[in-house]
């Protein structure tokens, strides 16, 4: 192919089939369009024995806010190579990727058809005790090993470059950092939360804390960020996870992909008692605690035993500066997630966990909580030692 | 040119006289070659009118360790861009660059024949009142208009692409960073300082906090620093200051360039009492703090009003941020001034202002106070609050 064009399903039966040897003898094949095709086109293509791959193209248009606006096609190679590198850090939780093609702006990657995107099984009240301790060692060894720890600084560097994605950092710059914290039109915020949105926009220490959030984000470029690490990035079965969607990767603080996975179950939690009878929202909140506290010890016993053993530069070898180091993760972490939940009540992109409350009032005192707590994140993270003492902060919140 | 090749004197003239007007109608050129030959060959091409520029030629080796070791030449197009960006921001306070070569890897530059070197001028005990006000004012201007307070997140990150000026860094890393606090063999440290440099390799606290500098170094990329900001690096005469030589330029910490200058002043202050007797001493030290005191003031001040005034990102128009912004480059400057005194005595690169005491006993003094200060800056820097208490530490050192 030797220029873009959006692929038809017959395009991604071809794609699929000239990229993989996994359809043997070119035996009959089918092609089904599945996706929302707001960003990507995505077509899971499939023999008559069943084997299947998934065909993702980006479209050079983004259409989620009513009308269309362009963007980069370049995304589908920052993903592709995202994935390929945190495969090699993390083979088990990260999509295998088996060929880019940088004209058709394509991936060809395995099917996890009997996986499920771990925010629907979340809503669903579905429980599974791997979660916590595979992302954990997901994020542990892929943001390990994209780090100074590891990386000489002229491979961190190229890498760097290699992975600016200024397009795709713009859109979490605003929509994080920005919109929810001034009246911005992009913001959607449900009418019985308004004033307590506004809040935000007089709230100057709250400002100043996101401004260093912000700032780091901006320029903290610590490790290989996945970048956009919520419930909707997960697969799970009964067994395993693994990791997609991978486009809005960069150089970015380490806390940010912790807090984003961290503040998706915190929004989990808090949607509870509007998603469940009394009783299944107190297993379902006794779970999660459970999940984003193993979360928190795995990725931090991981990651320090990867300190302490595989670092390369003997200059960051200090058992004393990796422990500091691992606690300012965590500050960054809360902070990220309490951004997290503000940006998913106030700014443009909601999360199903609370958007399907059905009742109108629940879902209002729900937002108002998920404000309140992202709130108490941020100002709070520096003065939180452990991930207990953030946890008692989820769990001792009421209403105000 | 086609090609690279080493200039001779007819080169530079050749290339002076094709690159600027200045010389008219190519009256008679004479060059000369005055530079140490060790990096570069600078040449002072002139004419019979007594009009004259600089030729400055990147060798593709460095010999300042006794052998040559290959360095890549692309630290020319970094020195004649940093400098033509820096002074866009600053233009009384920085060397004009006429005209860049890439293949040749050479620069034409104003020469500044009636300047002199900062640090011979600070080792004769000459005093000048306007140098602190003007450094200060470059590096305001310099690091504020290359920030994320004024670029947009999009140039930036062009921007820390096009200077990521790996082998130079890594030049720093090692000498600043790495080299001191272990036995290598690139140190170089005087017998009668060996006990005391040796407690520097089993410091751990101390070993902690260089890796958060050095972590820093690696990973902060707030401004497009000069990089190499010692008073080798600063022409002076009776009315103006002009920075030169910045090779070393990339994106990198504040604090960095503010804190390698407050060093620089810093080791002359400790040389004084081995370069000038007792009442000039005092004299010279009493002047030192008073520009060291300036410095910081007017640099805090330019910066803050330049942040408050200038600032293009909504999210970090926070006041308080902007507070906590400045206080935090003040820690960084006084942790990195202490790196920089102990790489002067304990690392490859000492300094003129201490090697050239005559008395041994008087010397190891100094070097002795300098590790010690040095020391005391890197581990109370996030306790100094103002630049007065970072100044009285230095006033009431004693020897240990």
């Amino acid at each position: 192919m030797s220029e873009y064009k959006t692929f038809s399903s017959d395009d991604a039966m071809a794609f699929a089939d000239a990229h993989s040897e996994l359809f043997g003898d070119h035996s009959k094949l089918t092609a089904e369009e599945f996706g929302d095709g707001n960003l990507n086109l995505v077509f899971r293509v499939e023999n008559d024995k069943g084997t299947s791959l998934i065909v993702k193209q980006a479209l050079p248009y983004a259409r989620c806010v009513g009308e269309s606006w362009p963007l980069t096609t370049d995304r589908a190679r920052i993903e592709a190579e995202v994935l390929k590198l945190h495969r090699r850090f993390c083979p088990e939780h990260t999509v295998d990727v088996r060929y880019f093609d940088p004209v058709a702006c394509a991936i060809l990657m395995e099917d996890l058809d009997d996986y499920r995107i771990l925010r629907a099984e979340l809503n669903d009240g579905k429980k599974f005790n791997h979660f916590a301790p595979q992302l954990a060692r997901y994020m542990a060894n892929t943001l390990f090993y994209t780090s100074d720890f590891v990386l000489s600084s002229e491979n961190k560097k190229a890498e760097v470059a290699r992975f600016l994605n200024p397009e795709l950092c713009l859109i979490t710059e605003d929509l994080f950092f920005t919109d929810p914290y001034c009246n911005h039109e992009r913001n959607n915020i449900e009418p019985s939360v308004l004033e307590k949105a506004k809040t935000l926009w007089h709230d100057d220490a709250l400002k100043a804390e996101v401004a260093a959030l912000k700032a780091d984000f901006l320029s903290k470029p610590q490790a290989l960020l996945h970048g956009d690490l919520h419930s909707g990035s997960v697969f799970i079965n009964s067994d395993n996870c693994k990791v997609i969607d991978a486009e809005f990767g960069f150089f970015g603080p380490i806390g940010f992909d912790v807090g984003s996975l961290l503040g998706n179950l915190l929004l989990n939690y808090l949607a509870c008692p509007g998603l469940h009878d009394e009783e299944a929202c107190n297993d379902q909140q006794a779970y999660l605690l459970e999940q984003a506290e193993q979360l928190w010890q795995q990725f931090s016993e991981t990651f320090s035993e990867l300190m302490s053993r595989e670092t390369q530069d003997p200059a960051l070898e200090s058992n004393l500066y990796q422990q500091r180091f691992l606690q300012r993760v965590f500050s960054d972490a809360a902070g990220y997630a309490g951004c997290e939940l503000i940006r998913r009540t106030v700014g443009l992109a909601h999360v199903a966990d609370i958007d399907s409350i059905s009742d109108a009032g629940e879902r209002a005192t729900c937002q108002r909580l998920t404000i309140k707590l992202g709130r108490e994140l941020i100002m709070q993270r520096n003065d939180l030692s452990n991930i207990s003492q953030l946890l008692n902060l989820v769990r001792y919140q009421q209403p105000d």
